[in-house]
């Protein structure tokens, strides 16, 4: 099971001083959808260059354009780029294509899906190779959380493919990790947390000690 | 009714090249996604900072983070964002919340949207301004054009709201300039022209001829 930091609030500099305290106890380090909008590709690149090791999540969140965007974040050192679980197959498809040919990997994000074992299962067998239940921010603030999605998602397609996202704490940590996904996914309770070293040591220990 | 060209394969310095050349014919300057994923907002600060009087759309596609993401746009100088009109409500309210209060405004992108009519209706309750069908790239190498969805989109809303992009060219141009849609959206067309001013000088006319 991996933890994953979503940095939404850094810029590219800011991210650094983030990743330097975190590089050798976090799984994978994403760069948030509000900083690629900023800055495009720039943390991505930074992040890369300073932790070629890392490995790095661009959540572009494609949903057109498959080969042409996914191939920019390729290019520019993201080890999974995201996909919208809502757009066309034919996107699905390029995103997954390009990113293979890089030897990258890919992620769908499910936010605003409503059939959430259906599209699964199909987006599996256009080859995505993580997919993700992702109660978004805006929602959150309506008191709704990820948990019953995760678990329609880990009845529809093998908990090694599988990512939940959206206001993960430590202390509802162990609801998620008890449905066994591979990918953990925290935003503002990590990156927004006093210390975010302890932050992530502590979650890593409670995803161990229920591992 | 207005001609918006849509720059998604150049960068923030070579986007200026192709202004230079019309910005006294066009009436709307998309940044388009690829631009916004590779660079953030540089292209539109750097458009603005030369041209302020044009109107600039960054294609941002908002999903979520409404608030955060479309105030980052507003202060980047972008007159128009763009939200995804799949996205939950509480993610289009706060976009439309947030462009307002800059004095900017909004357009949901219809992209992989069944029923056009019905959520064109509820988008216009929620206070967007302007409504987009949207035959992504992907999707029209399958053949798909945007134009039956536009006659089902000026069905449903005033045409003032409308907007239609998805592989729209000179010799197409008419079909859809007899529904009437305020915004007319070329991005090939226009952007991957020998002649961009030429280009964008023959649809104004074809627009105008028939206008």
């Amino acid at each position: 099971m991996k933890l994953q930091i979503a940095i939404d609030l850094a810029d590219s500099s800011t991210v650094l001083d983030i990743v330097d305290r975190i590089y050798d106890v976090i799984d994978i380090v994403e760069i948030g959808t509000p900083m690629v909008m900023k800055e495009g590709m720039a943390a991505v690149k930074r992040v890369k260059e300073k932790y070629p090791e890392i490995t790095v999540l661009a959540d572009t969140k494609i949903v057109d354009g498959g080969a042409l965007e996914c191939g920019d974040a390729c290019k520019a050192g993201a080890d999974i780029v995201t996909v919208l679980a809502l757009s066309d197959d034919e996107t699905i498809s390029d995103v997954v294509k390009t990113a293979h040919q890089y030897g990258k990997k890919t992620m769908a994000d499910l936010i605003s899906v409503e059939d959430i074992g259906t599209r699964a299962k199909e987006l599996k067998e256009l080859g995505i190779d993580y997919i993700a239940v992702h109660t978004g921010v805006d929602m959150q603030k309506r008191g709704k959380t990820p948990l019953g999605d995760l678990r329609e998602l880990v009845q529809a397609i093998p908990s090694s493919m599988c990512a939940v996202a959206g206001g993960v704490k430590l202390e509802t940590l162990e609801e998620y990790v008890r449905e066994r996904p591979e990918i953990i996914i925290a935003g503002g309770s990590l990156a927004g947390a006093p210390d975010v070293r302890k932050a992530v040591l502590d979650m890593k220990r409670k995803m161990s000690e229920q591992g």
